[in-house]
Parts: structure tokens; sequence; C-alpha cells
């Protein structure tokens, strides 16, 4: 079957426009995040409230991928900062030429972060770069400890996993200690932060992690136009 | 681009694969199920269960697919019937050649049923035709209940909608009259069937659907000879 080769252009012609757009981010100092989860694990619930605790000068923005209905960019919108809906018609994931379309007409000049919701998906969005600084993974409790093992290769590529829905753990049977090790095993090093959005409980943890690796992201940039 | 004529050549090809499956399976009165549902939403808890009540004269098989691990197989086996792993190895759906293969060294004169687990995604497994008599979408009360408008191909490509977890609805905002009510919008007359595996609650419904779906694919294919 001549499959591979194919995808492997489909994804090779992605890489070349995630690039682009990385060094757009880069040169506009614009912090992208690129949210990938199950559906229905708590993303859009985490970008409401990120979004609420934002002071209303923060410049931020949101691009929200579904396949269908525009719920998510409405659900967010409410917060006053610029959203867009990117409705996929079908398509598993977004890819980097949806961004780029999305972003034409936003003046990237204006914004300090730009926050990608994807589509509900913990396979395929995991193989399109999307020009993000980082990939962050979203599991909720309700989903069982052993999804970092049977879907690994998104837990590899996210920088943070953020362990979600902890309000339900007295009523599911889910093993957090478990849940880690297996993170951690497919990605020494990866960063945790448990959280319920309904209660709160680990929220600060994650908008530390946020204004921490926004600040990491800086200070390369600095240090590399002082290599330059 | 040319992806989508090579798109349409995998699934032609698939849909002849799958035919021939779909044909043998007649043959042979093997009544087929294709689960599907997002990663964590209880296929294989429901499938525990289901195996669980079964008497062991029942002559039953299980396929259960996965990206990594045989966790999933591990689990099945317990119950003493027939049970296969398909490690997909990165590959996001079933195919029916997977299954093909899968079945290449089991003789399907003695089953009478098989079930396939497909791969946890809500999107690409809706593309894929396994030979199925029937697909069944399982959706868990954690995800929200907008999910049959976000990923409509599934729900209306699925004979029934399993309502799972129900034990988890005093703790989370899932609206079940909305659930049911897109489901519906989306496919009308979709048979819904709503279940906790934790507490029992409303499993007799499915092992009810279960036992008429299987007589009446026998009734078919009665008429179905009688007609020849």
């Amino acid at each position: 079957m001549s499959r591979m080769p194919l995808e492997k252009k489909v994804l090779s012609e992605n890489d070349r426009i995630a690039g682009r757009l990385r060094e757009r981010f880069q040169e506009r100092q614009v912090f992208c995040l690129n949210f990938i989860s199950s559906p229905g694990a708590g993303k859009t619930s985490l970008l409401e409230r990120t979004l609420e605790s934002f002071s209303p000068s923060e410049r931020v923005a949101l691009l929200t991928g579904d396949i269908q209905t525009d719920n998510d960019a409405r659900r967010l919108a409410r917060f006053g900062f610029p959203v867009k809906q990117i409705t996929t018609g079908g398509t598993c994931h977004l890819d980097a030429r949806m961004i780029e379309r999305a972003l034409a007409d936003w003046p990237l000049e204006s914004l300090d972060t730009l926050l990608i919701e994807n589509v509900g998906n913990l396979v395929c969005p995991s193989s399109y770069d999307l020009g993000e600084a980082a990939k962050v993974v979203v599991l909720s409790v309700a989903e069982g400890e052993d999804k970092p093992l049977k879907y690994p290769a998104i837990f590899f590529k996210s920088e943070l996993m953020v362990l979600s829905k902890t309000d339900l753990l007295p009523y599911v049977s889910f093993d957090i200690g478990k849940a880690r090790e297996y993170a951690l095993q497919v990605h020494p090093g990866m960063e945790i932060v448990e959280l319920s959005c309904k209660t709160g409980a680990g929220f600060d943890d994650w908008m530390k992690w946020l204004a921490r690796r926004r600040e990491s992201a800086k200070a390369e940039k600095v240090l590399a136009s002082g290599q330059e």
C-alpha cells in the first residue's frame, strides 16, 4: 500500500507550516500552547477557569477545534478575550494550515498568549505540530490510570499532564499514583498537575506552571537574540 | 492536494474486506458488534460484566484493539472465553484487514457472537466498517452531554448508544435528557440504554437489547435464505 509515503508527505508539509508559525510566534513573542485530550476530559472547563482568572488587560486569545458545533467558542467567548472556533467538518485533529488560516486576520502583535484547544482525540492530534511552544495533555480521573501506557505518543510529546476532575476521585477507581508512574514511565521528567475545575483544588498549581513556562519561553527568546 | 482520493481508496479497500467479513459472519451465523467510544468511557468494563453474565457454554469471542498494551485482553481473558488483542502500534482505529488477520486461526464455526472493542477514539473508528452487524457507541456521563452534536458521525452510525457510568450522575453536571435529545437529533430512532457497570443499574436493559438484536439478526438470516 502506498499509504505511508503519503502520510509522511502530509506530515512533512504540516511540519513546514508549523515551523513557519513557530518562527512568527517567537518573533512576536507569542507564547502558544496546544491542549490535547480525549473528548470530555475537561479542556474547555480548564480554559474557562483560566480565562476567568486572567485580568482583562491580559493579551490572550483562543482557537478552539471541533468536528462540529461552535459550542466551545461560545462558552469561551463569555470572558471577553478573542476566541475563534475552527470547525474541522470531520477531520480528527487540527493541523498547522488551519491555525495559519485562523490567524490570518488576527494581528499577532496584539497577543502575548495563544491557547489552542485541539479536537477531542487522544491519538491523531499528537502527530500534528501546530507551532506551539508546548503541548499539554489533559487526562480526567474518570478515564482510568492506564491511559499513558495505552496512548503513549501524546504523553511522550506533552510537557505537562493535567490530571483533571480530581473531585471525582472518591467515586471512581482511579489510582493517581499509578497514573503518575505510567506517565513518567512513558515520559521521564514530565510535569504533572492535579486539579479540579469544579472545586478549584490544584488550580493554582496550573496557573503557576503557566506563568513559569511563559517566563522561560521569554528568557529563551532573550538568550537566543543575545547569541545572534 | 491528492489526499482525499487516497483516503477514499483506503476506505473502499476497507469496505471490500469488510463486505467479505460480513458475508462470512452471515454464512456462519456469527453475530458481530463493534464497540466504539472515547478512551476510558467504559467499553472494557461493559464487556467484562457482559462476559461475566454469560453462561460458560456461550459461544462468544472477543477482539480488543489498542494502540499499545494488552491490558484489555488480560482483563477480558479472566472469563474463560477466547480473547485476542489487536495492538495497532499507533493507528487510531481498527480496520477490516486487522479483523480478518486476527480471525485467520479462529474457526468461526465455533462461534455465535463476536464482540469487537475498537481503539478508544470517538472519531476515526466510525469511518472503518469491520463487517459488524451493528455499531454500539458508549458515552460516559463524565464526558458531557454535547458529545453527540460534536462527534455526530459515530452517533449517526450506531444502532445503540450506551450511556455509561450513570453512578457518577450525582457528581457531574450531565443532563441526561439533553444527551438523549442530542443523540436523537443526530440519529432519529436510535436506541439508548443507561447503565452503570459499577452498581449494575440498567445492565439488564443492555443484556435484553443484546439478546433481542441477536435474535433479529438470526431472523433476518432465515428470512434471507427463504427468499433465495
